[in-house]
């Protein structure tokens, strides 16, 4: 593991075990590198809405924890500003989540990510968008 | 109460009833109608993210809900398909959020509002705009 | 008028002298403050797509002018990270249109905004909600 | 050319000759085809804001067109009701902006479509996320 990887699985490891409501959600680290993520979650009962499908929040919260994770992983403490998030199907109870966090873009204040999220049947359930803006707040100051 | 707000709240309990979801965040209403409403929310512990404040997905849930009920208070199921929401005040425990959805427009087949999202100090976390499909299913066919 | 406002025609007349897309759209200024301001135009012939009915990027950009105004007009280089739009009802050749700009929030590196559309009639035609990144850079450095 | 690409060309010719603003533009068709585009344009001096770089309705309005053209090409009137956009790298005059829509999701009365703006050298310059309604309107009945 090289070293932006290493500072990467640090960063994310600590947010991870402060983070209750991805722990709540049930999510799952796949790969999670700087500017990149992939995350793993399973709709339970208690995450539907009125409809009987997954309230939109379950999707969006699963998102935004894969943008937090990207973004954050080069150590610099970055929050969102701005998300937008698409719903093309509907997402069922038992179903098995996958959101892929890529960069769109990266400038010292600024980073803009989109994060794909498809189900078990590999179906594009959602796609998001967001943009943090990047603190000089450094995680970790030691090498 | 008028027809209208009879069928609005009708439809709101039915959703209210099935929405796990909403249930898990407490959220409460304070006042519902067709084309508006007003919730209420305490942050809790367990909703916090990896920088010890309240998840993005928590704000953002519960505004979905606000939208989720002023658009369907018409009797017609109507489902999200875009959202976007801008953070501007970190949310913390122990915070009471208040969601304020405003139709901004409404036709035939799309419904679009706007929900803002105060804490108890009556600022202003977050501004949610939100644009749903009415589909033609409704939810109580008899007078 | 007072300093506030003063720095802020200032700052707009300087912006829109040099803004020769604004001056292209014909827009005209009603009302330009700090985090507010109130823009007209009216759509030409040259301004529509390819179903007879104006182009969605006049809407966009006669908000994003809207934006950039009431954003910049506090003194500081303030430049769009992220908007969106949604619209609502056709603008159409020889519409009247005017542009509402209102802050929902600011804080020292962004502000969000909201601009409201309305046609003639007073139709809301279209909702933009943008978000800029305030630099460090200031329009006049003198008092 | 297979009988999709003959309806997505004769579809979008039809559309961009009576588009005035995207000629006024000067967008030139690289590709089209049934939910995927690539168009060009030259940014001009008639074009900027009042900081001397591209209008962000400019880059809007490009990648606008391209959902048009992309939503459309499958030959039923799609209209768009809500876009959204971040900008990570300034424009300036001369640019050779490139716009390529892919297609997120479709749905019998939706569609999404991501656009990503690029410049002469290969720089994502603008990412743009938009939903259409499918209306039921055909633009050719015949074969």
């Amino acid at each position: 593991m090289n070293k932006d990887n290493l500072l990467a699985k640090r960063v994310v490891d600590y947010m991870y075990d402060n983070d209750k409501f991805s722990q709540w959600l049930g999510i799952e680290r796949i790969k999670v590198e700087q500017g990149h993520c992939v995350l793993k979650m399973k709709v339970r009962e208690e995450m539907v809405n009125g409809f009987g499908i997954a309230h939109g929040g379950v999707a969006f919260s699963f998102a935004d924890s894969a943008l937090a994770f990207a973004s954050n992983a080069y150590g610099r403490l970055s929050v969102a500003l701005d998300c937008s998030i698409n719903f093309s199907v509907a997402v069922k109870v038992g179903d098995v989540l996958t959101a892929t966090a890529n960069e769109l873009s990266l400038t010292n204040k600024t980073g803009t990510y989109l994060i794909e999220i498809t189900n078990q049947e590999n179906e594009k359930v959602g796609f998001f968008k967001g943009t943090v803006y990047r603190t000089s707040k450094e995680y970790f100051k030691e090498k």
